[in-house]
């Protein structure tokens, strides 16, 4: 039986995706669902939905105090390292352009938890191409080829269009699960992501 | 070992209320965890910290295509019966006023879940003397009793009350479960609250 691909909608700047990002594939495995990851920029979806050019969480603060101590709960719920970033949110583009050229490679998995480890376990600022050289050489992948290959215009090309895609789908925040036509939205609905997966071959 | 209480915080015209109003009473008793209900209104939150005078579902169609969908899902998941109302977000100040005067009484959580059954399981509307009639009727208690306690000055202003201390307790949504100092957002949620209620008697 072959079951439908579960498709990981993220931004490298969304808290609760870092929770997610850590959990998704291992439930997956379990599960016996295949997955894929689709790095988007949440950006250009807060402006179009909201009028916003910041994070909700920082715009409502009120959501923004509940978001960080909701975060450290999950992480201490699910044994991850959790640290505050100074700067929220992070200028996610190159980390997200990274994951673009990763995607068909087979340390794509291990970049992109270290980067959101990085970001949200260690407090680091994942702008900068010392921070995610550091996840790369970590890895073992060499910065000096990624990085020029991050900035050619097929892999900007693809970002934007995952970014349609999220929209098109009806994406509205990260991190989101997609089975089929069905939209999980929340780190919380990964289980129920994989349940439907589990139903509906 | 006593163990914690866990307040139900929710407004009547929230969808995602309606789901963990069916749900949180049996949970609590599983778990051998000490419940109360929390009625308060989301509007005046959602004018202080939103400065809007609608649901943010409304205000943001997108975040509102997907909650329909997802509420549909979960009460297919729960078993819950579900028919998308008319008028959303439907005037819950009758309701509640109501929900005031039956914290006391022994019929609080079957007025609380029916009204909830009634709004998003047959899609009737709320605001009227007439379906909360009904919901009191079919739950043995006569409504010419209630409806006028209802109006009495003490009982609007425990509900004033409780919304100034939701607003204080950092509530932003509803449904809420709070445990001690921790709030605990989203239906989806309510399995960790009752989890860190166990885990901190």
């Amino acid at each position: 039986m072959m079951r439908p691909m579960l498709e990981f909608w993220f931004d490298f700047a969304s808290s609760y995706s870092y929770v997610a990002s850590q959990r998704v594939e291992a439930l997956c495995k379990e599960a016996g669902v295949p997955m894929r990851w689709r790095p988007f920029l949440l950006g250009p979806l807060f402006t179009a939905q909201l009028g916003i050019k910041d994070s909700p969480f920082n715009t409502q603060p009120v959501r923004g105090r509940y978001m960080w101590r909701d975060v450290e709960r999950l992480c201490e719920k699910y044994g991850l390292p959790f640290k505050r970033p100074e700067t929220f949110p992070q200028r996610s583009i190159l980390a997200a352009r990274v994951a673009c050229v990763a995607l068909e490679k087979p340390w794509c998995a291990d970049f992109i938890r270290g980067v959101f480890r990085a970001e949200f376990g260690e407090g680091r600022d994942i702008a900068t191409h010392a921070v995610l050289g550091d996840v790369l050489s970590s890895i073992g992948v060499d910065p000096a080829k990624v990085f020029p290959e991050a900035e050619l215009d097929p892999v900007k090309r693809q970002l934007r269009a995952f970014t349609d895609e999220a929209t098109a789908l009806g994406v509205f925040g990260a991190p989101n699960a997609v089975v089929g036509k069905e939209l999980f939205f929340g780190q919380d609905r990964l289980e129920d992501a994989i349940a439907w997966a589990k139903k509906h071959p």
